[in-house]
C-alpha cells in the first residue's frame, strides 16, 4: 500500500488528521520566515510563547474547563501522573480512593500506594473488568480526599456511560477519551491524561487542576513534582516539549473547526456504532466481552471464534489498508482504537471487512 | 532575512543540523511507505522499535558510554532528573554532595533538599561563580554517596575544563555539553542531561545510569520516578517520547558521520576560540566574567561597556542574520551559544560583527 495512506487503528500513539501533519511538514524546516525551525527556537521566543499560549488558552477552550482551572502541560504522560495526584493532593491523614476497572486503573493504583494513603473503594476484577460502576457501589471511607477513575479503559475498552456522582471530588484519568466529550467540571479536582491518542504526538500529558486544590499542597517536593510550581509559570518552568505542544495547537484548531467536543462526540458515538453494530449482527461470529452500558467508545474489543480465525482476520485487515487492530498482547484478541482523527470511511471499511470475513467463515 | 537560515546562537532549544530537518520533513507525514508518519504508530510497531533501538545504540556509541552503564529516555528534562538522582541513588544514612557552580547547580541542590540528605561541598557563590573548583578545595563528609556537578553552566558560562578526581562516585548534569566532550566513564555513576541542547529537540533527559547504582534503590517510589522500571524495560515502560527519540537518532547519526566525539571536541575548541579571542583581542572592549581556565566552549558570556551598547549590538547581531544572543535575562549581557549544531560559519560572522562593532564604538 506504499504511497496510500492506511486507516490505523493503533490504540496509542494513533491517527492524527492529514492536514495537521501536512501543515506541520510544510512549516517543519523554517517556521513563519523565522530562518529556523520551531523545534529550534528558543522557548521564550515570541513565537513559541505565542504557540504556547494558544495552546493553553485552546485547550481550555475545546475541553470547556471553566475559569477555576489550570491547564499544565507536564511530561511523563499520565504514568507519572500516577505518583504526581497522591503527592499533590493527599496531605497527612487524607486517604485517596480508587475505582479498579481494569489494566490501567491497577497502574494508578499501584504507582499510588508508594505516596499517600490509598484504597480501592470498588473493584471489576471478580466480574472480569466487564463494566465501570454505578455510583451507588462505591464504597467510600471517612477522610477520603478525592476519587480517582479511569474514564475509559484503553485495553478493556471500559468506559463511564455516567460519570459516579459522589461525595468527593474526582480524579480523572482521561487518556484515552481525551476531549472527545464534555465533562462535568463541577465534579472534578483534577483530569489528567496523556495526549498521545486523540490530542497530540506522545510526549506529555495534558493536567487540568482545580486552582483550589493546588493550593493545599503542602508536601516536601522537588520543583518538577509540585502542580503549583507548574501552574505559577504557565508550564514554562523548565523547557516545555516544544514539538508535542506545538501539535496539538493545530489539532485542537481541527477540532473547533468541524465544531467542538459535541461535533467530536457525535461522531465517537456514530463511528462507534458502525463496529458495534457489526459485531452484534454477527449472530456471535464476533464477540465483545464488555457489558453493554459500559463499551468504550474509543477502543472497541473483540474476539472471533478461535485464535486462527483472528489471525486469519487480521491478514484480511492489512490486506484491505488497516492496521493497528491487533489486541492488547496481554489479552490478545482484536481491538478497534477509534479516536477523534479516524474518519467515518476507516470504520465503514472495517466493518465491511468484518461482514464480508463472518460471511466466508461463519 | 525570510528565506535565509539564521544563524540561530539559542541557549536552548537551539539549533539542529540542517540535514536532519530536512530528511525529517521529508519522513514527516508519511514514514518508509507506512502509509502513516512515525509519530502515528504504535510504539510497538517494528519500525518504531527500529528507530528506539537505534538511538539507544547510537547513544552509548558517540558518548563512548562503557558497557556497565544503562541509557534511559526519561520524560521531564534535567529538572525531572534533580529529583530522581536523590530518590533513586540515597538510601537511608546516605548523603549527596553538590558543588554550587551557579544557576544550574543551585536548581539542583534546592530540588534535591526534599529527596535525601545532601549538602554543598563547595560553592562559588562568595566569588560570583567564576569558575569550577579543583578537587582539592571540595569538602566531602563521611557517607557521602555521589558528588553532584553541573559539567556547564549555561547561564553563567562555567565548565569543568578537568572532572574532579575524588573519593566518590560522581553525578553530572551534562545538559548543555551533552556528548561534545569525553567523559571519564569510571568515575560516574549518573550521567544526565535534557537533549534540547546538542541532540534533540526538547522533550526528555538522556540518562546514563551505572547499573549496579541502580540496583541499590531501595526507595518506595512510583514506577516512573525509578531507574530500575526505566531500565528493566528499555525505556518503553510507557509511551515514550516518540519524535525527540526519532529526531535524537538522527542527530546522532550526523554527529557519527562527522567523525563522532573527538571530531566534534575539536569543533568545538576551534569554534569556542574564535569568539573568545574577539573578546580578548578587543583591548577590553568585551569583558568575560568568566576565569579563563573554567571557561565554557558551550555558551560564551561576555558584556560590553554599556548596556546601551549591548542594545546596539543586538540589532545589529540581528541584521547580520544572527539570534539568541541576549544574555539571560536573571543576568543580562550577552551570551553566544555555540552547539554541535553551529557551524563555523556562524561563529565567524559573530567575530566578524564583534570585531566591526568594537572598531566603531570604541
Amino acid at each position: 500500500m506504499a504511497g496510500d495512506r492506511i486507516f490505523n487503528f493503533s490504540a496509542g500513539p494513533c491517527t492524527l488528521p492529514l492536514e495537521v501533519l501536512e501543515e506541520a511538514q510544510r512549516e517543519f524546516v523554517e517556521y513563519h520566515d523565522a530562518g529556523m525551525s520551531l523545534i529550534e527556537m528558543s522557548h521564550r521566543s515570541p513565537e513559541y510563547e505565542a504557540v504556547h499560549s494558544e495552546a493553553m488558552a485552546l485547550a481550555k477552550e475545546v475541553a470547556g474547563a471553566p475559569e477555576g482551572f489550570e491547564v499544565l502541560f507536564v511530561q511523563g504522560g499520565a504514568t507519572l501522573q500516577f505518583a504526581m495526584v497522591p503527592l499533590n493532593l493527599l496531605a497527612e491523614g487524607d486517604h485517596g480512593a480508587y475505582v479498579d476497572t481494569g489494566v490501567w486503573a491497577g497502574r494508578a493504583i499501584e504507582d499510588a500506594v508508594h505516596h499517600g494513603s490509598t484504597y480501592t473503594a470498588w473493584s471489576g476484577a471478580d466480574d472480569g473488568y466487564r463494566r465501570a460502576p454505578d455510583a451507588s457501589e462505591i464504597e467510600l471511607r471517612p477522610r477520603t480526599r478525592y476519587l480517582h477513575i479511569t474514564a475509559n479503559e484503553t485495553i478493556g475498552g471500559v468506559r463511564y456511560a455516567d460519570w459516579p456522582d459522589v461525595d468527593v471530588p474526582l480524579v480523572g484519568d482521561v487518556s484515552s477519551e481525551y476531549m472527545s466529550r464534555p465533562l462535568p467540571w463541577d465534579r472534578f479536582d483534577v483530569v489528567y491524561g496523556g495526549v498521545q491518542k486523540n490530542l497530540a504526538p506522545a510526549g506529555m500529558a495534558v493536567v487540568f487542576v482545580r486552582r483550589s486544590a493546588m493550593e493545599h499542597t503542602n508536601r516536601d517536593l522537588a520543583s518538577y513534582l509540585r502542580y503549583d510550581v507548574h501552574g505559577a509559570s504557565e508550564s514554562m518552568f523548565n523547557t516545555p516539549p516544544v514539538f508535542a505542544i506545538w501539535i496539538m495547537g493545530k489539532v485542537l484548531r481541527w477540532i473547533e473547526s468541524r465544531g467542538g467536543l459535541g461535533a467530536v462526540e457525535a461522531a465517537s458515538v456514530a463511528k462507534a456504532a458502525v463496529v458495534y453494530t457489526a459485531i452484534d449482527e454477527s449472530d456471535g461470529f464476533y464477540r465483545c466481552p464488555v457489558d453493554r452500558a459500559s463499551r468504550s467508545l474509543m477502543n472497541i474489543v473483540f474476539r472471533l471464534p478461535t485464535e486462527e480465525l483472528e489471525a486469519a482476520f487480521l491478514d484480511e485487515v492489512d490486506k484491505a489498508g488497516m492496521s493497528g487492530l491487533k489486541g492488547h498482547r496481554s489479552v490478545g484478541g482484536l481491538r478497534a482504537s477509534v479516536y477523534t482523527a479516524m474518519p467515518m470511511e476507516g470504520v465503514e471499511r472495517l466493518a465491511e471487512l468484518m461482514h464480508a470475513f463472518a460471511a466466508a467463515h461463519a
